[in-house]
């Protein structure tokens, strides 16, 4: 199986996938996936597809799936990569090419993995699945959040998922994600009087009148984080006002961005903003957009299994954060699964010259292996 | 004269002088001009045309300048004019067409009472002159700051200058304007460390850092102004940072300026604003622009003199102010001439449908024919 996962993630990585693209990845793994007798169900929403393969084991027992994603972001100057981004290029113990490490790496870690247990254990217990998409980097409307609704919708009970998304960030293995903030976007537009520079007492100046309230907003202590999550911060990301040097501008916009831990909620959050706004008197327009809900999984049959299997190949332990961005993991949360990511290391990531080292695949196709084994074996 | 100051203002109204175009305009002065014995200078730079002409009188006497601009600002939507605006249309009572109160209707309005006056009084004393450009409206760049800058060269004085700029309000003559506030702008740029929206601690927020001294600038008491200038006023007309909702801002953008009286100096409000700057430790880099220091003509024979002209045609007192935007009279100041603005009505210049009353071009000949009458007349 150690080739194998070179293979199968050379193959994916050659197909130009940019989101929501799949450029076939998806027909590729399925035809894998046939072979260890999954059965599909195509899940395609808009221009974005996805699907769902289950393998249904000899006796009752978890639901297991496997999570990701077959999109990758776009390459950026294609004259500073030093291969190809959509050839697959073995050099130096790294296998080069968009979507190596995020995460084309790690669906063939899941494909070689699944092969060997099925072949090991094809009477195992429960069921594996697979929940793929191909819009994980884009505006994820159309993915995984869809396909869970619909998965809801018919009561499809899911024990434990691992994404594969790059946990890792130093070495393989040593950072498991049992979780993730939740992510609240704010755009807000402060409103005064336009006027000409000249005339400043026929104006109320947007900008002017802004200060003290996002100074208040950007100081506010929101939680104190606790045992799993840091506490919630708080960013202004955007700020835009004012057209000409002599006009005073009669509007000022501006983004923010949560990150909260699971010690605030997002309508909590909301009611401060607009009691801190309204404390200072301002005029405003405000909308909300909640990019994901914090969730969290403990300790539990998943995160022990984890742990124990990249111990035993990785011999190292463990840590799990719930640092970071967003990812699909929270939507496949909201089941009731036990939910953790594990991947290769992150380091190189959407960026120009992603690799991942070749060493590591063939280890995460052994800690996936062992979580399965510890799971679904009889 | 009545009737020629329409037929003048026609004329330049029909030629399409949009800044810096000139269209035709001087040399349609010029040939007027010529016939009441004025003696031209062209003095071209770059793309914006000049002219001084002198007419000297019998015996010595102070240097009179008419001062002004044959440009006009852009017309804006054509199909929201009720006449073409390159066509003086004269209609209930009103003259219409771009340029008609800003400036040309003053230039046809100098130039009729400046006949007149030849004719009246052939031997007057001192000199008449007209100081012209076509570049007031754009960057004044290459009009009167040039020719202004070149006439001190060469030590030739002037007394008094007359600049049409529309100074009315509500009625013809309510307003002189004998002085204008500086005008300063500064281009700062606030610096932090760029990072991820989910690595705060690994970045330093520009707009964050920023509030608490853009606030205090804009709270602070510059100056009290004094009896001719209204306080130094202080805004912030323009703010930018951020790219996108996840990204920590390095930079904040912000372009503020001050109108200012003649109780602060460009250099004091600049050395002020660094202190503030630097009492909150912010990183910047900061440019300024300095469009044009104070000036102001005091109570004197120009002032007594417009005053004066005003009453006789009008009837009513003018009140003599320093507010508003900046003008051409900056530039004339420097000289050590007094400084006047005198002209129609301003409230549709720079606008759709500009116009000016047929009966305030008239008068306004009469008030500039009594201005030349008790400064030069024998
Ligand atoms: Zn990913
Ligand atoms: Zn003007």
């Amino acid at each position: 199986m150690s080739t194998d996962v070179i293979k199968f993630a050379s193959n994916l990585i050659n197909r130009e996938s940019v989101t929501p693209t799949d450029a076939g990845c998806q027909q590729f793994m399925m035809e894998l996936l046939t072979q260890q007798g999954f059965k599909h169900e195509l899940m395609n929403f808009e221009d974005t597809q996805n699907f769902w393969s289950v393998r249904k084991g000899k006796t009752e027992g978890p639901v297991f799936v496997f999570a990701g994603h077959t999109d990758v972001v776009p390459t950026g100057n294609l004259e500073d990569w030093h291969t190809p981004p959509f050839e697959a290029t073995e050099k130096d113990g790294y296998l080069h090419g968009r979507g190596a490490a995020d995460m084309k790496g790690s669906l063939a870690a899941m494909l070689a993995a699944t092969q060997q247990f099925v072949q090991d254990h094809p009477d195992h217990k429960g069921s594996i699945a697979y929940l793929i998409t191909s819009d994980e980097e884009g505006p994820f409307i159309n993915g995984t959040v869809r396909v869970v609704e619909e998965l809801m919708n018919r009561k499809q009970p899911i024990d434990y998922c691992v994404v594969g998304e790059p946990s890792s960030t130093e070495k393989l293995g040593d950072v498991i994600k049992n979780g993730r903030r939740g992510s609240l976007t704010g755009f807000l537009k402060i409103l005064g009087t336009q006027g000409h520079v000249a005339y400043p007492h026929l104006a109320d100046n947007a900008i002017h009148k802004s200060y003290l309230a996002l100074h208040a907003l950007a100081e506010e202590h929101w939680d104190d984080g606790n045992e799993f999550f840091p506490p919630t911060s708080f960013q202004i990301a955007i700020e835009q006002a004012g057209t000409a040097t002599n006009v005073i501008p009669g509007e000022k916009y501006v983004e923010f961005n949560f990150r909260y831990s699971t010690e605030s909620t997002a309508d909590g959050l909301k009611q401060r903003v607009l009691d801190i706004l309204n404390k200072h008197q301002l005029q405003y327009q405000l909308d909300w957009k909640l990019n994901g809900e914090p969730f969290l999984t403990p300790e539990g049959n998943l995160l022990t299994a984890a742990k124990k299997a990249i111990k035993q190949t990785c011999n190292i332990e463990a840590e799990a954060l719930t640092s970071g961005g967003t990812s699909d993991g929270r939507f496949i949360a909201k089941t009731g699964a036990e939910v953790v990511e594990i991947g290769p290391v992150n380091k190189t990531i959407h960026q120009i010259n992603e690799c991942v080292k070749i060493d590591d695949l063939k280890k995460l196709v052994d800690v996936y292996y062992g979580v399965l084994q510890q799971l679904l074996a009889k």
